[in-house]
C-alpha cells in the first residue's frame, strides 16, 4: 500500500504557506489503519528497544498500536501540566518563543532501550526534546521513527540518534 | 488481570482534593497492554460499529490499538484548532467557563455506528459533547466504553446511550 496516496494535504494550516499532512485518512479505515501499523512495525525491526516513546498526542495513536502489536511497552511523552506526581521536564526552543514536554521519571529503567516516536519529523525540536527527556531520567534511544519526513526543514540533524521515516516529504 | 490493581493514584491532581488516576504502569509492560486492550475488546462485543471515535489524548492510546485489534476505523475527537481544514465544534460547560472539541465532518459515513471511547469518565460532559458531535456530522453512537468509571460524578447520567466501564471508582 503507498501510505503517502491516502494523506490529505489541507493548504495554509495551521497558519499561511504552511501544507498541513493531515493523516486522518489513513487512521479511518480499517485496512490502512493495519497497513500503516505493519509498515512502522517492519521498519521498527532495524532497531532494538523494549518500550516505545511516543510524542503527544498523534505519536500517541501510532505508539500505542505499535506497542500492542510488537508486544512492547508504551511511555508517554506529554505537554507541560498533563503528568501527575513527580515530573521531569524539557524546555526547548519554537520559531517564536519555547515549549515544554515532560515525561514520568518512573517511566523508564535504568539503561532501558527505547525507541521515539511521532507522526511527524518537522523542525526536530520536540523529538530531539523528547531524546533529551530519554536520557535524563536513564534510558538510551536506539532509534526514531516517524510516519512522515518534512526533509526540507532538516530535522533529523538536531536528532543524534538514528532516524528512520516511513515517507519523504521534499 | 486485575488492571484497577495497576492504576496509580496520586492525591491532589490536577488541584487540591482530587485523586488522579495514572494509567501509565498499564501502558509501560506489555502484558498489561495487552491485557486491557483484550478487555476493552471483551467489553466492546456488547456494542455494534465500525468506527472508534476516541477523545484526545489519552483516549487516543486505548482507541487506536482497539481499533487495530478489533480491525475498526480510527477517528479522533479533538480539542479546538487541533484539526486541519473544515471541522464541525460543540461546546460545553466545565466547573469553570467552557471547553470546546472537534471532529472532521468526512470521518464518519452516513448513519455510520460508532463506539465512543476514552480512559476515564468522569462528569461526562466531553463524553455527552463528543456523542453529540459524531450525531452532528450524521453517525450514530451504539455505545461508550471507558477504561474507569467515576461513579460518584454520575458521567453516565448525561450520556443517552449505552454506557460500560471496565473499573468502577466510588
Amino acid at each position: 500500500m503507498s501510505l503517502e496516496h491516502h494523506l490529505r494535504v489541507v493548504p495554509d494550516f495551521p497558519k499561511a504557506g504552511v501544507d498541513f499532512l493531515d493523516i486522518s485518512p489513513l487512521l479511518e479505515s480499517p485496512e490502512n489503519l493495519t497497513a500503516l501499523i505493519e509498515e512502522l512495525a517492519e521498519a521498527s525491526k532495524q532497531f532494538e528497544f523494549s518500550k516505545i516513546v511516543a510524542i503527544e498526542s498523534r505519536g500517541f495513536i501510532l505508539g500505542s498500536a505499535l506497542a500492542l502489536r510488537l508486544k512492547k511497552g508504551f511511555v508517554m511523552v506529554r505537554k507541560k501540566g498533563k503528568l501527575p506526581g513527580e515530573v521531569v521536564s524539557m524546555t526547548y526552543d519554537l520559531e517564536y518563543g519555547t515549549d515544554t514536554i515532560e515525561m514520568l521519571p518512573t517511566s523508564l529503567n535504568s539503561g532501558e532501550k527505547v525507541l521515539v516516536l511521532d507522526d511527524v519529523l518537522a523542525t526536530g525540536g520536540t523529538a530531539a526534546a523528547a531524546c533529551d527527556l530519554v536520557k535524563k531520567i536513564g534510558g538510551q534511544v536506539t532509534g526514531c521513527l516517524f510516519m512522515v519526513e518534512l526533509d526540507f526543514l532538516k530535522g533529523r540533524d538536531k536528532i543524534d540518534h538514528p532516524v528512520h521515516s516511513l515517507i519523504h516529504r521534499g
